[in-house]
């Protein structure tokens, strides 16, 4: 809450058009809604951070999941759930047949309507790239959250440094995004290379795609955070989802 | 190299206007000059990448370093060495009597006309806050790095969890940001409540200040690449240089 | 066995009321239980710590588990079985049909009328409050612990830091408690921004919950151990069970 | 600030006691002070947290530091330095002749008199015991802290796991306090058995001493967090500061 | 795309024999196959790396473990898929029935006809050495690989260092290698003594068999990296097809 | 192959009681026999080692270990097998009636009757005392070893810190043994404390039991090495097995 | 306290021959001296353990390592420091000038006469082998230790993997002893040799020796505590002197 | 010592031409010497392994490390001394003034005359490159190991990926070389996009270049052992010797 709101009310209190009880309701009163079992769903996160609460898949019962989609579709307004596995996305979609569960990158979305199969468009003012075939889950998960809130969004994928040429059909595309999620497991070196190349900053995402020292993760993490290229940040391991939130907050409208 | 620019040469090569030889050279010359001591000074860094080159001070011997500087400042280009300590960089400002050694965020200045003396802009396109006072090296490193780049940054120090009341005075600056730097060390929870609280992205750094389970940063890196909160990316421990190239490539002219 | 007592019994040997041999068997004697399986059951271990033994479930089979509570349950006394799978639950239901499974807390109760549904008292001298809907079952061993012992205690849940206003109707709550118990995944910013809030002593109870970089409760463990809010202790990765026996031991009966 | 504090403030604005921009400035003015370079000391922390803000040493240079002495102790105002090396400590004890620096918890103390010379009281509702002698810095900080916030606290030393028998005169103390300390680096067996033999909370504190396996204090931290005995939490590595912290917020006035 | 072959391209464009815009197409032109589901195959890889690209399994759907066998299997080429399960193994088969699951190492082979049945021959200029029984699938792993790429290989197994006089009937052979490829979980010690004992170099492929402290082959890949024999390098663990692959472009046709 | 014998087999060359070729035999003689599926069994590592070869499980297919089994028992020597999942061990019984599996320790017997239920001798040359009721299965998988290899051993179980009480009857037990074998999981603190309370060398087992903070058994054994108690020394997570070789070196026949 | 001694002074008590109050005197007495600085030196730890109190250098200031080896030397008892730097440990010679401060081990021996120069027995019931040239600081601390507690003792040294051959003049030794003391740095792979050679149980001491992937000492443990050879235990990176109590305890007098 | 050279002495001893006596000599003869201070130098590890014996510096002192230069010299043989630091180097200079002592890659040479001034030759059929100007000692490790043991080496410095551009004008140079090593610290991305682009294997090593994330040298040494890109082998962190051993054993004479 900002300062000029507070004055608002406190101007208001001071008019007598507001009397101090209902101002005090106002000024703590719940933006959260109390769903079953426990949850409080917070209702304007989208207004107080510019992204509007997503259900977090993992850890949560069925019951829990549809309660949390229940209460946020109020209205017919759009929820996407993430990171939930086929059989809890499957029930997802029985429950509430008008939306869509879309199994590669674990997404379940009512009230939204967006396409990810293949080909994806190439372009866009959010640029996605994905090293390997294996890390395409991740990169879709963030395809889809730049979709759900709007944002213009490509993908190009399979453009890893074992065949760095694979890249140059689209390094006219990298021109045009004005930021680049570069998405990659194995050692990660993606992001270096594509900093070292073009002048967009790179929001790099790790993916737990590997094995032995890729340490699900860990290896493609720790060098994108140490690369020497400059303008690269860096997400959670397999966090499309938050690497399109960072865009969403960038350029989100 | 882009598709267009290679187009036009091969067109003056068809033309006539260009000799095969020329072309060639053109193609594959070195857009980088051979310093002292085997360094190879990229100096069209800035043109590719949109952060022209700075000098990296660790692991560089006095010689290395001077040499680094001598080339890069030739025509009176301004220069940036970063993270050297008081000997090395005192030493530099003796070889180059018109450049200027901060010593708290540890950086060498030469042709460049910066002010980092408390006290600092708390308003700024990029906007720079830190949660103790033991992390204001790293911070004013962000702060010399963006004022390089010639963005317009500002610095709000000392505003951790702990206290959290002392960050309240600094929310309108918060929403007339466009991006927003938090440097924290020790459990490092400053990003997320930023994050949860306002609607611009922010770059997380974490710093090496704590002792025993911070891990010299490993905690605070850990919490902000696993925060909860949306629209957090996170640069390596103490890279408050990163942190700012980011800024410089979303921002800069 | 403190002094007191040691002298009381050798002053009963003294006056002749104790013969050497009773004296011995007095001093030595197994204040345990040897069940089947080769367990030795702690009976004496509330006398002796304020806490009587509860039945850790992991590792142990169902023949175990069943000897011990038949055994700690003898004379009607209340017997709690922790972490046990849904299996072993129900199997357990099945042989002491007069007992309890609850399923999200994993708790197994018997011969003591505990109602864990929802919703749960909000208010207590013992207050849990849990970060986020996933760190649930956590809360829940708490507070099946805290009753299981007669303690006064409430749990607020779902009220983290990326919508850190769902905290704030529980402000009071929190100013009547004399210790909080926190439970948190992800990045563990709850307990430090509570304990920088109020003025009671906190125990921190990182969760597993996430993914990536939380690495199963690593992170918020680091992060609460490293806070710099005062006043924070900290237990195991979900040890709901060991934080509610730390407020046992400060204010049970 | 609670509901109440804030309905008062609106009543007063309300009945025209207070103007609408007295009130606003009265619920956003600062309640810390802006030092020298960059600090702002949380001058309200006691009251908010029952812990006044104390200097945390590492990090801050020499005129941080005194600063911060000078600010907090206006009015004569009790002020603790912790973790402060016997360079930096003498230097200030020079600054502030009236205050004393303690070398072996290396904490300077001005306004508040004192005594951490042997021999310690072994008796005090909080009672810090150490295993080791080498353990005795971060005990000694736990009781200048202790005394600094005037708890009535003890110290017992030397009584680790290698020669148990020495913990056995101090049972009555144990058996007195409300709540206890354990200090213990190595392998971190001391709390574990003190838990398992008293019926009192333990706060556990791993030090740093040892070597090779011990890798500064992790392995007592995680022995100590991975207890079997009931009632224990843990602070972090050599925290004597944050575990007499614990007990300030339960017991200080 | 070497010099040489640039100015020659360029000579065409100048003698007219080649349009710019041809030449272009030349320059920039896609040296991959796009295949279904967003996979690019890079058709050229073996002869820019001297090892054609080979289908590496995991975290690829069948549906693209058959797209890309039947890209890279056009005009009869061979096509080797690696570390998949059994499942899929068989699924594959199934498909192209011409081709052939090997369980052990989890290797299918489509167009090239290899035995990897017991026995196998103990001889070759590459010569594969495993210290274990359970080393077994990494080992055949890295044979697979040498004949799938036509080297002249054997393979000695189960002669680790709890009973090294199993090695010394292959001491000619060892000899008589010109690379040798050690394989070896558990501690990890083969290498080192086998580099001690003989003149040529020691690729060590570190695997996940043991239990413990082996930490899934942590620890015989740090031992490897660590060793103070000459003349050793490592690959990641299980990485039999990695060590092969090193040989292959050593001695590769 | 020690000196004296190598000087007997020359004297014999040089006395033409042996032929040069004879003598060659003899000195590189293989002492294993090559088993199916490429597996060496060592068959005088009972000679060399003092320990004949045990069949280690983990990894090895159900050929792998009947092969294994078949060689080793040959003459109706006996066989164990260790760490075999409850599938294979009931697969290994059917091939080979005359032998047992016994579940709890993962372990088969051929060709050797040991008794492995409860209650287990409590008094033993080689004394193995367990800390709680889940470490049963690492604490009989020594008990098996040193019975297979006819040392007179016995069991103390489930004594751990958390009730001390519950060693003491068994301390003439201790006074009794020649080396005592302690498996702890959990924070592994046992060891500490019977070395530090008796003068027998303590071989220290730590185990997988625990859950969070005990890191699949690396705190007990980062605790145990680093105990400061004198006369400890540790082997793997979970190794039983270890354990026992170490007695069955020092006091074997 | 055994059951018999409870026993005899519970009958002296019913006899009237010892009075209650002498009797708990005698139960609860304290086997220990408070030296200065918080110091209880436990003087039966010989009795109880077989290793009376050698006092561990580190940490401890010069007043405390001096009021330690006064108090444990009353009477001319021999005395050992360990761990202690050359400064510390010659001051301890200039106030005990009858001690010997021997630098490599970093040991300080006082009422007890024994020689750690080189040339160093080669034989000996314990048997010290190290692996390389640096490692001797390690096995001299064992030694030490060894004679200081009248141990038969011997050393080998230099006789690492990288020229195994080296051992082979001490196979008789190895074959004469009964343990054998391993120390090693680097990978670590001596012990694993050594224990498949020999029918000697072994201990086996890490050290901190190396760079990079040793991790301190991190490699060789792991790879020890890993060794597929039977009969190995490990104790702390560089614990020479626990090494030897372990063999002290076995064979000690 | 293979089985025909056996023969041969047994042939002897067969003919009379060699008593068992001398032959069991010529068997276990020692083929090392004995130095001062407990080093036993091995004297034909070059005949063994390939790689005479270097002297590794570091945990040797002075008098050690003279009495090793002395021995291995004898006859005038090269020696060499491995990661010594300045002050040692000249000491070593001082006593043996013929040698020399090159700082930056920290190596002193003696009997042998290898110039490792800058510039380099930047051809040979081994190419060492290394990613940036701070990596230089250790790839000049790697070239004084190549020169000594008489390889043709050439060395490419600072090329690494963040102007990768600066990589081309030596492709040619790669086309030509046999194998390259590569040298990179920070995010260690340079050996993948090396052995993506030539037909050549790559030994890669990682430097301890760099600070926060690149933890010393584990994050460049695990991404390039996780190297998407075929035929990379890596060695120990800052183990240029390590990686140039490699190359000798390979191409050696």
């Amino acid at each position: 809450m900002l300062k000029s709101e507070l004055l608002k009310i406190l101007m208001q209190v001071s008019s007598g058009s507001l009397s101090p009880d209902e101002a005090l309701k106002g000024i703590v009163q719940r933006p959260f809604v109390e769903a079953a079992h426990g949850l409080n769903l917070d209702t304007h996160r989208g207004l107080r951070t510019g992204v509007s609460e997503v259900v977090f898949g993992p850890g949560k019962s069925l019951a829990q999941l549809c309660g949390a989609v229940k209460a946020l579709s109020e209205g017919k307004k759009p929820v996407m759930v993430t990171k939930i596995e086929q059989g809890s996305g499957l029930d997802l979609q029985k429950r509430f047949p008008e939306g869509k569960y879309w199994d590669i990158p674990g997404v379940f979305l009512l009230n939204k309507d967006i396409d990810l199969a293949h080909p994806w468009p190439a372009l866009g003012r959010t640029l996605i790239v994905s090293a390997g075939g294996a890390d395409l889950p991740v990169a879709l998960e963030a395809l889809a959250t730049c979709l759900f809130f709007n944002l213009d969004a490509g993908l190009v994928s399979d453009v890893g440094v074992a065949g760095l040429h694979r890249l140059f059909p689209h390094l006219e595309a990298l021109s045009q995004a004005e930021i680049v999620i570069v998405v990659a497991g194995m050692e990660g070196a993606l992001p270096s290379v594509i900093a070292g190349l073009c002048d967009k900053p790179v929001i790099a995402v790790p993916t737990s795609i590997g094995y032995g020292t890729s340490f699900s993760g860990i290896t493609p993490l720790l060098a994108m955070l140490t690369s020497c290229a400059p303008g690269i940040a860096v997400v959670n391991i397999d966090n499309g989802f938050g690497a399109a939130c960072f865009a969403v907050k960038l350029m989100g409208d």
